[in-house]
């Protein structure tokens, strides 16, 4: 009950970081759909380590096998499956962590949940890694999505307090604009915050930011009333990717500060169809979009895994103990967090379609 | 698919603002589990209208009726069915809504997606008032959890920009200095909060707010990976709650500006018991339960209804229309909404409790 | 996690026989539905008792109350909320059931389940009162059913090993050809059934039967593999009826005792159309449905309420006691279950339409 | 949302008959259940085809790969992934499947359903071969069951009209008689069905039969009401199997030829402990244990593929067409059956077992 998602589609992501491989099954997809396995695999390379001066050089080849679900390049209407084999294998370097949890990660939780039966090796199913099978999922999504003119592009925001400068019309964000190789708009904000990431590596710590997620040329209307809406779908899978702290909708914490004659975004007509003069909502009004781009935020928090020695325990002594990670981590990962949550908004999203029942009261 | 939450009990919320009723089921809930009906009732009035200054004069008894799941002070093993009565009729207020969308509520969206079949009265299923069978639902879940010693209490943070200026222990809240009727834990924070609300009514617009929740005594171990983790659980069912526009946990969004080394809540040992020094995470590791006090907060937009004029359209004609929106509505929902995400954190939690198979592995 | 069914809608049904009230909501129905609520209750009437000399004279009103989902009598997008009060009040009827439970009953399965704390009056949430909501949402999903020109019809096959003399063709099954009060094809053999029943009363004793189905006109294409197949989807909700022992489809039973070469349905072309030849098969080949008529049959043990002394024990004294079921109880409710099959797989079968994904393939 | 099964476990099954792999997922299982690979080896060689005299010759190696999950011998609490290499490729056998469906099978319905875009190779995604990582998982199961007692064993009850002699003890059915290689009490029985099956295969002709399960020591008190009872979620995943077309409990069709006075059955009481005289039951009553063995039958059609000439249609000629199905076929694969129905049977009761509540009310 865990590690699935959906009410249309069901996503079931499994593996762990040095288990022989990790992969996901993706069911409930319609037949018939394209799949451009060499797009999606440009998009894995966007999440994949090991390209950049800011991301840890250890190297993995996030190259999925397709075991089922699809042929001669469509969906065939059985369940998807792909996997992604682990090239490192099990290692001494995490021995340790089973008496020493690791600060800011799942190994004292794990721990505790699964009685020291839990894979501990790599932070085992909590490791991020699990977000490229994630990513096969929403890479897939974001394909058949795209076929119906919808869009998910995903910027980095700030990271370590360095804003990107630029602000998208949040009316008619325009995705083109994001780099492709460090998603930001504005390229000298982006060299601000390579360098805070790199001050960081230095200092053996590591730093957190903001990731900002459009999704464009919705249709209104999707979306369920309570515990259905957009919101809730959104905000459950990007809360399943590590390390994310918190998660709004346009204006989203800055609501709470403005008057409702601010807040409300006024309704005009424009060339015969009605849109919002604003986009506070972000896009939904009663957890149903409005037709006006959805845009949401979700912030992570910094690396948890750091050189720099920090205070645990000794959980089989009962007694405080220095810890130094060892190995070679990301000090920032919210560049390759990006993909990752176009890929979850874009699961949601593909979701929400399928259950879409709007067009049944008609027939 | 839209009204209903769980994984193990199942609730599912119905009924509209002016419908003969609302009410809500709640299946899959142990036989055997004392209901206090009367501290219900009290909970619900901290939500109830009408009680005091700064919320709606309309008056309304959500004095719920259960027609099923209850035998003699204890749950039968039956769903658990209530219903409380409309007694606001449908009235000519709303007549011009199905037309005039108000801006902030859920009127258009509900127009394109049910394609004017929507009980627009009030809001109809939109309405807030749904929150009263969430609070049943809710009400019943934390009385369950207090009798297993956890306690779940929140407090309005902030309301128009005026901060609650005591700061809890996030590793030891003492949610008893939480007040009853307005509840802040500075009585002269609340003072300047409620003089905002005021001013607010005045002018003929409202304000927004942050309601911050405390869960204490939570086991550790609560929480699954990935997708049914704390935050996605949690964040899945307070964005049910309308107005809500962003939800985050421990730290939350300001986690993205620390530092690794500062993020990190390094573990000590307490009296034998493996302890954190600080609570940025909230309480949550991997989606998991430390042990520590869940934290989290949510940010209410200001109430949308205005009686100040606003800029709407009319659909049929398809042009520009100004709106002033008629009725006595609160100028800010916050303080009422407090319990409301108390309810819900409840269910969330009572809900993982119950699917919690920890156990399972040691017999 | 025990009373509600479905996939893409949400049924969740609730109350015990002498609780105030039983009712059912039904979630995530399309809005814009036609609802004919006196067409509703005349296929209730079919289930309710009292009205002839088969079942028992107990005065039962079964008239829903509807608190919201249906405005101007269209559902309205919200969900599909009803309540049907209970009439009876608890009395000393089943004082003496919480020690001495009946046989055939879930009397003995309630109290270890629920540990003494269970509605045991009346059968509590397991009594055939329950059907009743089960036949709202059932024929709610009927009457949108025949808008689409799906019709579902049931027929007493046999009671008591009398069986229904006249034989339907199951490539086109007559459906109006089934009696109203008593649905049999065969007058006479109606009245073997009658007298056979009758006979049964006269002993102090009651008898089992065989309920079939067929549901015309059906979409080819309907339903998903494996677990999601049509013959697990009705299955499972029928199963849901109490003293249902065995469902099967199509031949059924019988298939176990063809050859391949007699069982196979041989495929025919039909004016252009793909027909097959005989459909032992049931309409459904490989979970899917084939455009041929859906055709199964559920099995009724005979009720297990018999005036006539059985062998119980007394649970608190752990011996060996006698019992007599008081009160009066149907000697046979196979006529009055007739429409609660044809309700179970209205819901399973609707439930399926709303998540048939198929047309998504060609957009 | 197809291919997916449980309610507290997650089970998604992929793959089709010709693609790179098959295998499962199953999610939601407990930390520190033993896994003992070699046993479920042994368990999936009994469904393995290939390994005697009254199956098709070809020959599959089903042993399984687990990609995650397992750790040292022990679940660890991440989902269990475990993969089936395919090794018959992709052949010429199929090719005119695509136009021209064989009797029986879902040739016909995948078309309607994926317009084509299925795949057709050996039947794809409703191939036979998917009962191989059903009861990867349901050996799993199997195991964790019988470390708490409960064993699972299923019989042939009848091939081709030949039914087993010897009757079982419904109150003690004795397991352990249960033949290991053709599974049947009687080996007298036995030998008759085989030469039923002898003789099917040499006229090029299959037959069916009925499989016979026994799931005893289970506890009772376990299921929930209605939809959620027992003889529901057993059901479910039992029509998932291939070729099933009737499923009944306890004694199933033929309570409704019996008397209630007769069919009910009586209470006793043994040694201080509750039980039934007999088990028409089946060991459920309201869809909850009772203690007494669960019984369950599920009846299979006979093998579709027949080498013996059938009539089909050409679908893009939309004229019949005769078929001869080449290839090598099971005359009956009852026998092979036996294992999956044990394997469907355990994965329901272990899935309920997880979800079962009831020792909560007492904490």
């Amino acid at each position: 009950m865990s590690s699935t998602y959906g009410e249309n589609l069901k996503l079931s992501i499994f593996g762990q970081s040095h288990s022989p491989a990790i992969g996901m099954v993706l069911d409930g997809i319609p037949a018939g759909l394209p799949v451009d396995t060499q797009r999606l695999q440009e998009f894995l390379n966007r999440r994949a380590p090991g390209q950049n001066d800011y991301s840890t050089p250890r190297r993995e080849e996030d190259s999925p096998e397709f075991l089922g679900g699809i042929l001669d390049g469509f969906t065939c209407g059985a369940p998807i499956a792909a996997v992604i084999r682990n090239r490192n294998t099990r290692s001494g370097d995490y021995a340790n962590l089973r008496d020493c949890p690791r600060p800011g990660h799942a190994d004292y939780t794990a721990q505790i949940k699964y009685g020291g039966f839990q894979d501990y090796a790599g932070g085992g199913h909590f490791s991020g890694r699990l977000t490229a099978p994630l990513c096969i999922a929403g890479g897939l999504c974001k394909q058949w999505l795209e076929e119906r003119g919808i869009r998910i592009g995903a910027r980095i925001a700030s990271i370590a307090g360095e804003t990107d400068d630029i602000d998208l019309d949040p009316l008619h964000p325009q995705l083109d604009l994001i780099g492709k190789d460090f998603p930001v708009f504005s390229p000298a904000s982006g060299e601000r915050m390579r360098a805070k990431i790199a001050q960081a590596r230095t200092e053996g710590d590591s730093v957190g930011g903001i990731v900002e997620c459009f999704i464009t040329a919705l249709p209104a209307g999707l979306g369920e009333p309570m515990f259905g809406g957009v919101e809730s779908r959104i905000a459950q899978i990007v809360y399943g990717i590590p390390a994310v702290k918190s998660v709004d909708f346009g204006a989203g914490y800055a609501c709470a500060y403005m008057r409702g004659s601010q807040c409300n975004d006024a309704f005009t007509v424009e060339n015969g169809t009605v849109r919002t003069l604003t986009n506070h909502s972000g896009g939904i009004l009663g957890g149903i979009t409005t037709g006006t781009p959805v845009i949401f935020q979700a912030a992570f928090k910094p690396t948890p895994s750091i050189s720099r020695p920090q205070q645990s325990v000794s959980l089989s002594q009962s007694q405080i103990q220095e810890l130094s990670v060892r190995g070679r981590h990301d000090p920032c990962i919210v560049p390759r967090a990006v993909p990752v949550v176009e890929a979850a908004a874009a699961i949601a999203i593909f979701d929400l379609i399928l259950g879409n029942t709007q067009t049944d009261r008609r027939k």
